[in-house]
C-alpha cells in the first residue's frame, strides 16, 4: 500500500513528503536526511531570495542524490492602507518596548510588484537548476508560469483547503494536490474559500476531494507518524505531508525553544491567528498572540503584517522569549519526538507496515 | 480488524455505532435497523420524557433482539438574566414575524433544578427499562449516577473532544470514549475544554487520545464511509459512532427538507453557530445563521436560547423553510446517501473489508 503512482512519479521509496515551512526551517541537512531515507525532502522558499535558494539547492546535491523538491507562495494583490499600517506599529509598539528593540520600526512595506518580480526570479532558478518538484502555497501560479515549469518537465503540485480549490489546480493543469486539513500547523493555503468555511478535518476531506479529483492527493496536517499515514492512505489519499513532525526532529532548522514548546504542548493550546503575517496560520497559544487578539481582526493583511512583525519574530527568537515567537504547530504536539530524520523515517513506516500486515 | 474488544462487549458484529441524535431523528425503525445490521442503534433521549422514552425502547424491542443503547444530555448548571432572555426574544421577533407564528413565545425558561430532576428520571427509566449501553454527552454523570448504572450491569459510554476531557471520562469509571472531532455536526461535546480550542480534527485527535486512555475509543466526526472506519481504526479507534450518514438514511426522523439540504451541500457551507441552542453546534449555512451572527455573542446559553427557538424551528420546518432550521451536518455531506440503513451498512462494510484485504 506505500507503494503507488506517487512514490512512482517523484522516484522516492515511500509516500513520505516533509513539507516545506519557511523561515529557515528546511536546513539543507533537513531536507537531504528526508530524501536519503526514502521521503521526499523540501525546500520552503517563499522568502528566500534567488541566491539563497541557488546556494541551498547546491548543498542539497553534494548531500544526496534523491529527489527533492520547493515550495514557492503564489503572490496575490493586496491593497494596505497608511493608516492600517500605522496603527499595527502602534499596536506592537509595546511588545517592541518588552524585547528593548526600542524606536520605530524602519521597514519597507514591500509592493505587489516587488513581490510579483520576485516570484518570476525564483521561478526562473527553479528552472535552470532543474529542481525535479515544485509545490505551491496561496494559490495557482499563472498558465504560463505552470507552462514553463512543465516544460521543463518540473513536477508541479499546488495546496487546497477545499474540494473547490481542489478542482482548480486539476483543472489549472498540476500533476498533484496536497490538501491541508483544518489540523495543520503553520500558515492556512486557502485561497478561494474563506477562512472559516476553509477549516475542514481531514477525515471529512480526503475523502471528498478524492472522489472530485483525478490527480493523486497528498495529506498534510497533524499527520505525525504510521497512523496517521495509514489512516490517509484509507481515505484515499496517496501520501502525507508532514511538517511539525520534521520541524521537531535534531536536523530541522527551528529554533530549540521551538521545539521544546511543541513537546510540551497539548492538543487544546494550538490556536489560530493572523496577528503574525495577516494571514491565518496556527501556532502555539502565547502572551503575543492573546495580547493581539482584540485587535487581529483590523491588522493589514499579508505579506505587510508579516513585515511588520519581522523584528519582533527575530529578536523574541534571540532571546529565546516563547511569548513573542510565532511558535507554528498542527493539532498533534503530543506526537512530537525528538529523533533523527533518519530514525522518525523508520518509525513511520515500520508503524505502517505493521498496520498493514 | 473490524471483530475487537468493543465489538465484543458491546454484543455487536461491526464497530459501526449510529450517532445518538436528539429532536426526533432517531426513529424506532432507524435504531432497529442499524441494530438488526449488526451495528450498535442508539436512541437520543436528551430531550425526552421518561413516557416518551419508554415507549421508544419498547417499540424499539419488538423490531430487534439485537443490543441497542440510549444517549442523554448531562445537565450542567447556568446562569441567565432576564435581560438577555429579552434581548434574545427581540432578535428572534423579525424571524417569528417572517414565519408568521407572530406574537410573543410564552415559553417557559427551564431551571437547573428541573432540568436536573428530569435527568434523574431519565436514568430511572433506562435502568428500569435494562436498555444495555447508555452514553452521555455535555459531561460526566455524578459518582452516584455511575455507580448505580454500572451496578446494573449497563455499559456506559462518554463523549470527549480533548485529551482531557477524554482522561477525566476514563477516570470517572465510564466504559468508552467517544471522541468527537471538529468534523462533527449537531452540538459540541466539549465539557471542560473552551469552543475554540475543542476544534480537533480526527486524524490529530484520535492518536493523541488513544496514547493517553486505556478504555477503548471510538470516533465520531464526518465518518460516513468505509474508508471513515478503517482511517479511524489505523489511528487506534476501536470503532466510528456516525451521524450524518444514518440522518440521510430512509429511516431516519429528520425532515426530508434537512436530508435533501444535506445531499446537495459543500463542506464549505458547513458552520459553526451558537445562535439555535446557546450551544457551539455544526449545520449548514443558512439564512438563520447569517442573521443571528452579529448577537451570536450575546445569546443565552444552552438550553435557554434553545427554549425560545424552539417556535422558529418548528414552524420553518413545517412550513418546509430551510431558511430558519437547524440544519445539523457534520463536514462530509458529499459523502451522504440515500439508502437505507441496511444498504448504508452492507456499503460501509464491504468499503472497509475491501481496505483491508
Amino acid at each position: 500500500m506505500l507503494k503507488n503512482e506517487v512514490t512512482k512519479r517523484l522516484g522516492i521509496q515511500y509516500p513520505v513528503i516533509q513539507a516545506p515551512m519557511a523561515g529557515g526551517v528546511t536546513t539543507s541537512d533537513l531536507v537531504a536526511e528526508v530524501s536519503n531515507a526514502g521521503g521526499l525532502g523540501m525546500i520552503g522558499a517563499g522568502y528566500m531570495t534567488p541566491v539563497q535558494m541557488r546556494e541551498q539547492i547546491r548543498e542539497i546535491r553534494n548531500l544526496t542524490s534523491s529527489p527533492f523538491g520547493i515550495n514557492l507562495f503564489v503572490p496575490a494583490e493586496f491593497t494596505v492602507t497608511h493608516n492600517e499600517i500605522e496603527s499595527s506599529k502602534h499596536a506592537l509598539q509595546p511588545i517592541r518596548d518588552q524585547l528593548n528593540i526600542g524606536g520605530e520600526d524602519n521597514v519597507e512595506v514591500p509592493s505587489f510588484n516587488n513581490i510579483l518580480e520576485s516570484f518570476h526570479e525564483q521561478i526562473n532558478v527553479i528552472m535552470e537548476d532543474k529542481v525535479p518538484i515544485c509545490s505551491f502555497t496561496f494559490g495557482i501560479p499563472s498558465k504560463d508560469v505552470i507552462k514553463s515549469l512543465k516544460k521543463q518537465g518540473i513536477i508541479l503540485a499546488g495546496t487546497a483547503t477545499t474540494v473547490k480549490e481542489a478542482m482548480e489546480i486539476e483543472k489549472s493543469g498540476l500533476d498533484i494536490v496536497i490538501v491541508q486539513g483544518s489540523e495543520a500547523g503553520g500558515h492556512r493555503g486557502n485561497f478561494i474559500t474563506d477562512h472559516m468555511e476553509s477549516l475542514i478535518g481531514l477525515m471529512a476531506l480526503i475523502p471528498q476531494v478524492v472522489d472530485h479529483v483525478r490527480i493523486p492527493v497528498i495529506a498534510a496536517g497533524g499527520i505525525m507518524d504510521g497512523r496517521g499515514l495509514m489512516a490517509s492512505i484509507c481515505l484515499g489519499a496517496k501520501g502525507v505531508q508532514m511538517g511539525t513532525a520534521f520541524l521537531s526532529c535534531v536536523e530541522s532548522g527551528a529554533k530549540e525553544i521551538h521545539k521544546e514548546e511543541i513537546r510540551h504542548a497539548r492538543e487544546d493550546q494550538i490556536v489560530l491567528t493572523r496577528s503574525f503575517s495577516g494571514k491565518w496560520a496556527r501556532g502555539i497559544q502565547n502572551k503575543y498572540i492573546s495580547e493581539m487578539k482584540a485587535k487581529e481582526a483590523s491588522l493589514p493583511g499579508f505579506p505587510v503584517q508579516n513585515t511588520l512583525t519581522k523584528g519582533i519574530r527575530k529578536a523574541s527568537a534571540l532571546q529565546q522569549n516563547r511569548n513573542y515567537m510565532s511558535l507554528w504547530s498542527g493539532q498533534s504536539p503530543r506526537l512530537a519526538t525528538n529523533l533523527t530524520v533518519k530514525s522518525l523515517m523508520k518509525k513511520v513506516i515500520k508503524e505502517a507496515e505493521d498496520l498493514n500486515s
